[in-house]
């Protein structure tokens, strides 16, 4: 681990309220010298697919040893439980609720500990805000060298809650995919990788359906739309995005989450 | 004091201009060492209630030596008083509005001095942000070591601005509370604490009114509530908190500050 | 350069994706030891007019050998180039597309190079986001002492993209300005210097009409206005404001940006 650890830290708390603010001085009173990086604090608020795909998209860009803590916790201070999970060289801590889905399957050898030690947590521990009183502190020890196993007893990860996250269908000479996310842009990201089209049509040209709306062929960036335009192109986490040149497309159609995309070879 | 201290920045500056980019450069110029934590930027345009608030619930969890600046300053250029506080083990900077109302309620022996000496500002001073011009500045010298005094003249603590959060009434056998603040997640934050509930109701049951709509009793976390239910529970600051199980109360019913609370004892 | 660089981002991310977080990860696996500013990251999308003037406005206050990066790129995977620029002390990251408009404009001696060394790329480049994948890792390999022309080939500062910033016009008695930006506090600033109204007017009193409404004289700050009153004041990047104490006045009267202000002198 490197001398000055990272933690980074991601939710749905916006920067309103005091409670990034409360986390972050948790985290420094127990370790004033370990750094802090903003990871997102906009999740739309108890999204928890949300986070899961967000951390998903960034954790494996941070250097071996960082902490990445995750709270978009709608069920804390309910049976749910806290947990840290050490896999692919990073430390996970959060809500056991489905947000390291992709993180347990991407990641061989996890390991996972139960947040139950108190000399880890706050001396008192709300039942409302279990991001300062167990998460961060548990962060800010970890950072310290304390190991993940000192934490709490092991959890078998064949026990941990996963979301599902809605598979891409072949029908026929159709590839069935969905909207899963809305990102700021407005541009609508599908559960179609590139893996899953390349097998589908290879290089053929595709033709894409949604909401009655045929878009043809994809596009290799957003400039290459017109004005208007509706286009299909790879999003940078490696899925099909649709999406029209400099506007907002979700604001713009009203189209959202779960929406059915619909893929046609076209030779 | 660290090594390398701890600057904190609360503001209503929001993430769209370049108020907070140059309150940061303006720190980093006088002290390149030093490390700069966003708490809070997203507090309601000259909130001063709110960033009250919002430095109450945050500013103890940081280590000792911590410098906060608070930045929600509609008065700015006017008479209001920028200042330096010491106070709790901790540095606090930032205009006479009333946003260290709270401080000044817990702390004991706060020491306060008038930010006028111009070798700790900019060079040059604007009358529309002195965040900038004179708080970076300030904040930046003290954690350069330079001393709370040496600022300018000493002002007398029962002299500064405090702003009036309203107390809960007893009233028969009735508690008359209101809502003095509502999250981002849209739940609903009372005046009544912990202690205040303790000494009405003892360990009996209460029934809490709002709007006319009836809560009985207190759920231990948001979780407990049914679809849809509206619940009363502690929330993470200590105070009595109306909510919405994973829904924004404020939104789906339009609540929010001013809204009386009715709490009975019901045995 | 410091033991520890200063590298700065402004983006029109948002804090609800993962983009940020991704671009962070890239710096700190490349250069663990560097410090990650958050400049602004609610530029309006895809307003890159706007992201000239924030930066134009905060670049300034930081210390020399700082490197601002800075990634509001409609144009990504389109034509435009990635560019690292060498001017006033500092270093500047980002796309060839207009925001480094002010810098161009008031630096001497700026040096320009295109990011085509694939060594200071991520092994894999994708067409829609260049912040991680060409942007974020230049300036890591910058913050580690890189110099900016080993980036690539130096391109020609007059080849560069310039935003046309709309300059005030005299006609006859009356200086015809407009508004060209609305801040997050809804205030209206004009392209109105300090230099072009002392030219114009001297010390004299002026007119201001906006949309038929009048102003008369300038206030010294925003606390100067009465209740609802629209008020005229030098803004903190030292150009025109027209404002209501405490209110917002885009939203109030929907007024934004190209509205014409026209000012006449008041003897």
């Amino acid at each position: 681990m490197a001398n000055r650890p990272i933690i980074t830290l991601l939710t749905d708390f916006g920067w309103g309220d005091g409670y990034i603010g409360a986390m972050k001085g948790v985290i420094l009173g127990i370790n004033p010298d370990c750094r802090i990086v903003d990871l997102a604090h906009k999740i739309a608020p108890h999204d928890v697919i949300g986070a899961a795909l967000v951390l998903g998209q960034t954790y494996p860009y941070y250097p071996a040893g960082t902490i990445h803590v995750a709270v978009v916790d709608p069920g804390v201070g309910g049976t749910r439980r806290p947990l840290v999970l050490e896999g692919g060289g990073y430390i996970f801590v959060g809500p056991d609720n489905g947000c390291f889905t992709l993180i347990l399957k991407r990641e061989q050898a996890v390991r996972t500990y139960e947040l139950t030690e108190e000399r880890f947590r706050l001396p008192r521990v709300s039942q409302t805000f279990h991001g300062r009183d167990i998460f961060a502190p548990a962060a800010a020890h970890l950072s310290l060298g304390v190991s993940a196993e000192a934490m709490g007893p092991a959890v078998d990860i064949a026990e941990l809650t996963r979301l599902t996250i809605p598979e891409p269908l072949l029908n026929g000479a159709i590839l069935l995919g969905e909207v899963i996310r809305v990102d700021s842009f407005g541009n609508l990201v599908t559960n179609i990788s590139q893996e899953i089209l390349g097998e589908f049509a290879g290089d053929n040209m595709i033709e894409l359906e949604i909401k009655g709306e045929r878009v043809t062929g994809l596009k290799q960036s957003y400039d290459e739309g017109g004005e208007g335009e509706i286009i299909a192109l790879w999003g940078s986490a490696g899925f099909l995005e649709i999406a029209i040149k400099e506007k907002n497309l979700h604001r713009e159609r009203g189209w959202g989450k779960g929406e059915q995309v619909r893929i046609r070879r076209k030779t």
